[in-house]
């Protein structure tokens, strides 16, 4: 069975890496030759809208999946042509477009900030009036890792961030003085199974995700997380792997956005769940049950982002897990990134500070 | 760094699967285009004396190694032309000749069973005598899996046993009625480092290797067989992982045989060790720290011999991971193999003697 996957990033090497000994076989399909995916499986290049290559993708596919949101949900529908397509486009669509996903959480009454659509100047002067400030200005699609993101402080931050982004829909949310930031991820299989990962904590820096630690033992938030996620998986009839982030202010979770994909925060998975996100993506999307998600042991993964470190370095203490995706390094870009799991959370605690120190001696992150 | 690997089977393709997280790619040589490691990397396909596709892996490689025994050490040799080569090829020549393996052992002070050389029907005549029966007659070279062996129970069988295999240098053993059988799987970095992964207790149905179960608590013979392990290791100059099989016989360890390789009895240690031994091979072989090879938990591997079974049942079981090589069914081939993880012997054992029953309801074999 060949799985087609649009998108050749790193998301996509795990996924193929998961899914060979399960006996599957993949074909990926980038704007770019050169691409992590690209690495270990073959690739077909082109740009995300060319729906001959698209078709082609489709025919030689059993299914298609994505491991990148940014691409066209009607090239995908039209260029499919009958090859089953999962997670599900209209999850896709929604999580394309924060307003949508915003509307999508209310529904279904998973708790998000306040929030509201701007499409003009005026229109942004009265989200900020109803709203309130501080506020963040957002586009409605392509932003991801803190792109496409304007802080407001004051009113007279509204015209700088008009000219910034007023080219495109954009939605104007209140800012949310959260405490910390969590992830779940949870899996639809097609008989409807749903499993959840245990929750997720995340630390970001520069609105990228630079460590989670996982299994995070707040039972009552990830009993609320659950909730929340199975709501989503089930009102999309959804089939595959599903990321939900949050913030957490005052003991309570405040939805930010979805992924309607395997997810970064989920990396720690590959060794430390009896199933990893990505073999249970695939089990879910080619209809086989799904695979256990509890924890074995607690585990921190840290991004490796901008420059790889000096893999020997790493390598030389006890159970460092690394990744290093294949990539050109460029600032900001992630790379690769490495996991510890260890046999108390306090001892992970201990180590993930320790391998941060070793890995980001200016950062002022501490878990 | 690209690794070159002659020989493209399960072995390889878990060594390129393992390998793609530590930033490596791979190229593989073999005899045939349809293989496992060919499903998941670039492959050469000639026969394995052709020193000019030899020539062109050397050229390509920063380092060959090897994932079958029954290559031309003397081709492999020319051909390499100066690219290092790990396992050291005067390893794969001992491992290659059950004789010159036995007096290796002997010479190392790791104790065997009884054995002569045979070169003809006379001093086959006078092994036996020596040595005494029952006995095993066995070509020297080019035998695996039980292939190439032939049991004298009575002088009666000299001559089957001579029409049988005398066209080929042999080696006659003596009988071992030993009680289980068991492996060692240990590797060496370049720096000298040694690591040695817990004990295997291996069960043999006609001859093929069919369960697992890691670590076996036998503390004695495990301190036992690390020391015949080290002492192999270090008279090589040895880097990468090697494999040794025992018998073990009113509770001492009888070395059988080595294998200069990452083994069949190690593929527990994907799920089921910190450092799986093809991360671990990988690693010594490329100037890398060795990895943690201490166990997580209690691991039972089967192997999936002749067909493959229903994947979906399998998987619906808790824990079961599944390594599908994707190769074509035929009997006594290895196809497959299960693996589950336990957090104790007790439920281990009960939970292989479950996935046996269902996988192979005819078989005796009752761990």
């Amino acid at each position: 069975m060949t799985i087609g996957i649009v998108g050749a990033g790193q998301l996509g090497q795990m996924l193929a890496l998961a899914g060979y000994p399960l006996g599957l076989d993949f074909l990926f399909f980038d704007r770019s030759v050169d691409t992590p995916a690209g690495r270990v499986a073959p690739l077909l290049a082109g740009g995300f809208h060319d729906e001959a290559l698209l078709a082609e993708l489709a025919r030689r596919s059993d299914v298609i999946s994505f491991d990148w949101e940014n691409i066209s949900v009607d090239a995908l529908r039209r260029a499919a042509r009958g090859t089953r397509i999962a997670p599900p486009l209209k999850a896709l669509a929604v999580a394309q477009d924060r307003l949508a996903e915003k509307r999508c959480f209310r529904r279904l009454s998973i708790p998000t900030t306040d929030f509201a659509a701007v499409d003009s100047r005026a229109s942004l002067a009265q989200a900020v009036a109803r709203v309130g400030l501080p506020g963040v200005l957002k586009t409605r699609r392509f932003g991801y890792d803190g792109k496409g993101q304007h802080v407001l402080r004051s009113a007279a931050d509204l015209d700088s961030a008009w000219g910034a982004l007023g080219s495109a829909p954009l939605l104007y949310e209140q800012w949310v003085p959260f405490d910390y930031e969590v992830s779940i991820i949870g899996v639809r299989a097609r008989s409807g199974a749903i499993a959840v990962y245990p929750l997720n904590r995340n630390y970001h820096v520069d609105g990228i995700l630079r460590l989670t630690l996982a299994p995070w033992a707040a039972s009552r938030l990830a009993r609320a997380a659950r909730r929340c996620i199975e709501r989503v998986l089930e009102d999309f009839n959804y089939v595959g792997v599903l990321t939900i982030e949050f913030f957490v202010h005052r003991g309570r979770l405040i939805a930010n956005e979805m992924a309607p994909r395997v997810h970064n925060s989920g990396h720690w998975t590959i060794e430390g769940a009896v199933t990893s996100q990505f073999e249970n993506h695939l089990r879910a999307i080619t209809g086989l049950p799904l695979g256990d998600t509890s924890a074995r042991g607690h585990s921190a993964m840290i991004n490796l982002i901008g420059t790889m470190p000096e893999m020997h370095r790493f390598l030389a203490q006890p159970g460092v897990h690394w990744h290093d995706y294949g990539k050109q390094a460029r600032a900001g870009r992630k790379l690769g990134h490495c996991t510890i799991n260890e046999a108390s959370a306090a001892r992970r605690m201990k180590r993930a500070k320790v391998l941060l120190s070793q890995l980001y001696p200016q950062l002022a992150l501490r878990p």
